[in-house]
């Protein structure tokens, strides 16, 4: 089983320094401590662990050191920066594997992103060595990328020409993107196995700077500098909050958290997945969220969530259709998101509302059916209202004393954006305004009848058609072909505009799961199959 | 061999009939006239041939009836509109011949929204009876859909519940992207085979209206008139042209016409593509333009494009690489370009014009590379110069007296847009807009220096270099996994914006191409191969 939590003293792979408002991380992968001992981690390659503890070096930088603004992403190891990916470890792979792996690495390099957009947390690639692949796939997740020119370090996308794959983190289409290279240039980049160094690189705009050996580590340093000084980060001592490890209680059939529940029903591949809202006294200002730290409702709950999602993800392949509960009171829920939409601005505030709206979007990004359950009882009320609204459907009980209610907080609206860059209501209302204008101003929560007449869930079954009506939806879906679900959800979870984040997803993932199926690829003389053995790959020369 | 030539009197699946400003498009597919005589065309489903019409009739609409305004989208048989694509023909398909039949009618449906769009050519689906599948795709591309409503016809898309694969025209996005279908109401649409009728297929948004079968025909007659009253088509008894067979000569190795060859290199798996440009006198006003009817250069040499395009998809799939080239005088196609903006708003200027445009987006969309060779003597300038920016790379030999250039002209900066909205230059030099209007300023044409060092080429070899570079460049481009080439260009050739259209060919079809390679769909016991025989299918559980 995968676990997904770590903590930087128990890192093999990285080291992170830090320096007043500039950190250091460092990679200096050991060879001998992949996942499996089924390969060696030469030459910084990397695989699932790896970036397991960049997830988490990246999170704790956000949450435990508000005082960093500039993080340099470097290496320890002499004259590389980073091979990418591990080729025998994705060999080795079976398909589900390979799609989870390049689904968490997107998601972390999105992560990165997301703190320089929105947190003031820059970073900058110091790239002091060859940088190949997903190596060059983690620089073009940083704002700047500064190369070392000494005669031989370059970038390069050597995928497609060596191993007949699409760099898969986003390489092809930040590279465009992002960067703005010339798709015509970045078409002879990303077939070029030795890449592009020095000057040219520059010129194509694939890197932003080089710099001789006898003067990398000072440029590094003043470009670091500068990025320090554009954040808005506090600069005034504040200290950070520990995210302390989650500790589930963990059984063959299921995790409990302190707030999240996820239960297996192996044999009908489905899983309940129910989440508590607040309880008991709340922190009712900053000072008071700030004490409270990682145990600040949102916060726990939210980082139980996100682990929930990720262990399901890679440890539950056969689980193909998630019923979400709430409990709770759906007024502690709505207090809370006034609290945090009054103090945004607040550095720790802020960073748990992207944190939110981080786990709302792993839940899009999951390829499994969620059904959303509305029964007395529960607290489907603004920030959690956004997991009925994330899921494919929501069927809420029309209960007889409509006491069953749902409702929304400033949260819906706005704050919690999908990877499309609109919020889930948006997307849900697509070119609607008078819809959104509705909800607006609609006062107080909305029962069964009321939700489903304006549209906020999908079905409300009355007490005598309830059992009968949500077992047939989740039978009828868990039959379904599970790589059909896949593909219809992936499309229509995302209507409305599309971003460099969803085009990441959309169309290169898609593309790139595609070729991670053809025989060109993964059969016994594809070119993914036969890297390094003698003899060249054998093609289909058919072109799709 | 498949050929894309035919007419109204040849046609075996459709009916076309006038009646004034309105035409009917009536759907009668001859169960025994599929182009394999593996299967039979029952209950109006439709193969490649049967779309091939459909495509000819739009086309012949647009420039051969300039008074149509609206065109209604129905079927001769009764109680039954159409059932989508042929599934014993996509079940004998190979996946190369699935992609390709699925890519054509995609642009064929699309053809029918550019002319709604652009031409006031507005397409009303009349439901007469059950619409399923690729059926429902054909009217989610008209501007409305009208449903009978008999108690019996309903619309659905049941190619996940029933088949294992996505309904693959464009339904999952149209469904929510363009009519706005609530995303969790189509996720339960979509996996109903039954599909949905009446009043509730209406107030889903599925459908624009309903009406009782007594009812049905006036109320297609009504708002057929109604959408033709909103268009600007001419109404003054304007003559269409008549667009006469191609007519190219055909060798195993090559095809020629008027103003378009392509040679095949099997063995190097490479082709030549030549494009000659205007020679002698030449229209120099409408009436002349309106004269010369499909003789007319631009016309005439873009639907041979068209046409060599679609044959080397359907008939050459191992043919990877195409070098193209154009032949003549650089000012003569400035001069067309010139003469062509001037009179845009002319009807049929129009459509020429936007008939460049989509066979431009047919090559952007052609799963193939392209190389440009701009050579002496070629005629890379305006309109022409888009097959170069079309292209994954173009070189152009510096030669030594500087005679070889390359010019721009306005259709370069508007109108012949790419299918993500923009122009190419635009997307070439993505939110560079200081580039673009250095380009606009600069007077003339481009030498190759000039064109290298502006990045309107990528590369200018020297007449020492030129050979042994650009041999190497195609030895080198035709040795890569065809898959991985295939992924790479259609990630890299559509930076910038995505719109419904490039989300159908990004998004949708390339999950689309994973499900068709997937055991669960393809398998012996997937479910599009066991679809009608005993037994239920049996699928891998895995979710990806």
């Amino acid at each position: 089983m995968i676990t997904f939590d770590t903590r930087p003293d128990a890192y093999k792979h990285w080291k992170l320094t830090f320096d007043g408002p500039i950190a250091t991380l460092s990679m200096d992968v050991r060879e001998d401590a992949g996942l499996s001992q089924d390969y060696k981690l030469k030459l910084n390659s990397y695989d699932l662990g790896v970036d397991i503890e960049l997830a988490d070096a990246i999170q704790r930088l956000r949450f435990e050191h508000p005082e960093v603004r500039t993080v340099i992403v470097s290496s320890l190891k002499e004259r590389i920066f980073c091979a990418g990916a591990n080729i025998m470890m994705l060999r080795g792979s079976s398909h589900v594997t390979k799609v989870n792996f390049c689904k968490f690495t997107n998601e972390t390099r999105l992560a990165m992103e997301d703190a320089s957009a929105h947190s003031g947390l820059k970073f900058l690639a110091a790239l002091n060595g060859i940088c190949a692949g997903g190596g060059y796939e983690l620089a073009l997740a940083c704002d700047d990328i500064l190369l070392v020119d000494d005669g031989n370090s370059a970038v390069s996308l050597p995928e497609a020409p060596l191993l007949g794959v699409l760099p898969g983190t986003g390489g092809l289409t930040r590279v465009v993107d992002k960067r703005h290279v010339r798709r015509d240039l970045a078409d002879f980049f990303s077939t070029l196995v030795e890449g592009v160094k020095g000057k040219r690189a520059v010129e194509w705009r694939l890197v932003d700077a080089v710099f001789p050996t006898s003067q990398f580590k000072a440029a590094v340093q003043t470009r670091a500098q500068a990025l320090a000084n554009a954040s808005d980060r506090p600069n005034d001592g504040t200290p950070g909050i520990s995210l302390n490890p989650l500790n589930p209680a963990v059984t063959p059939s299921s995790i409990t958290y302190s707030a999240v529940s996820l239960t297996y029903n192996r044999e009908k591949r489905t899983a309940d997945l129910t989440v508590q809202g607040p309880s008991g006294p709340q922190p009712a200002s900053v000072a008071e969220i700030v004490a409270a730290g990682d145990q600040f409702w949102p916060l726990r709950a939210f980082r139980e969530l996100d682990d929930a999602l990720l262990r399901l993800r890679v440890n539950e392949p056969e689980i193909g259709t998630i019923i979400i509960r709430t409990h709770g009171d759906p007024n502690a829920v709505l207090a809370i998101d006034a609290l945090l939409v009054a103090n945004r601005r607040h550095w720790l505030v802020r960073e748990i509302l992207h944190f939110m709206k981080r786990t709302l979007k792993r839940m899009d990004l999951t390829s499994r059916t969620f059904f959303a359950f509305i029964e007395p009882g529960s607290a489907f009320a603004g920030s959690l209202f956004e997991l009925a609204l994330a899921a494919d459907r929501s069927y809420m009980l029309h209960d007889d004393d409509e006491q069953n209610v749902v409702a929304l907080s400033p949260l819906n609206f706005d704050l919690l954006l999908m990877s499309n860059g609109i919020t889930r209501l948006r997307t849900r209302f697509l070119h609607d305004d008078m819809k959104l204008a509705e909800l607006i101003a609609h006062e107080g929560p909305f029962n069964a009848a009321e939700a489903e007449e304006i549209g906020l869930v999908t079905f409300a079954p009355d007490e005598i058609d309830w059992e009968d009506e949500v077992r047939v939806a989740v039978e009828a879906r868990a039959a379904f072909s599970p790589d059909a679900m896949t593909g219809l959800e992936a499309n229509l979870r995302f209507a409305g505009p599309e971003t460099m984040e969803t085009k990441i997803f959309g169309r290169l993932t898609a593309w790139q799961n595609w070729i991670f199926q053809r025989p060109n690829a993964v059969g016994a003389k594809g070119a993914l199959q036969s890297y390094g053995e003698q003899g060249r790959p054998e093609f289909d020369w058919k072109r799709t």
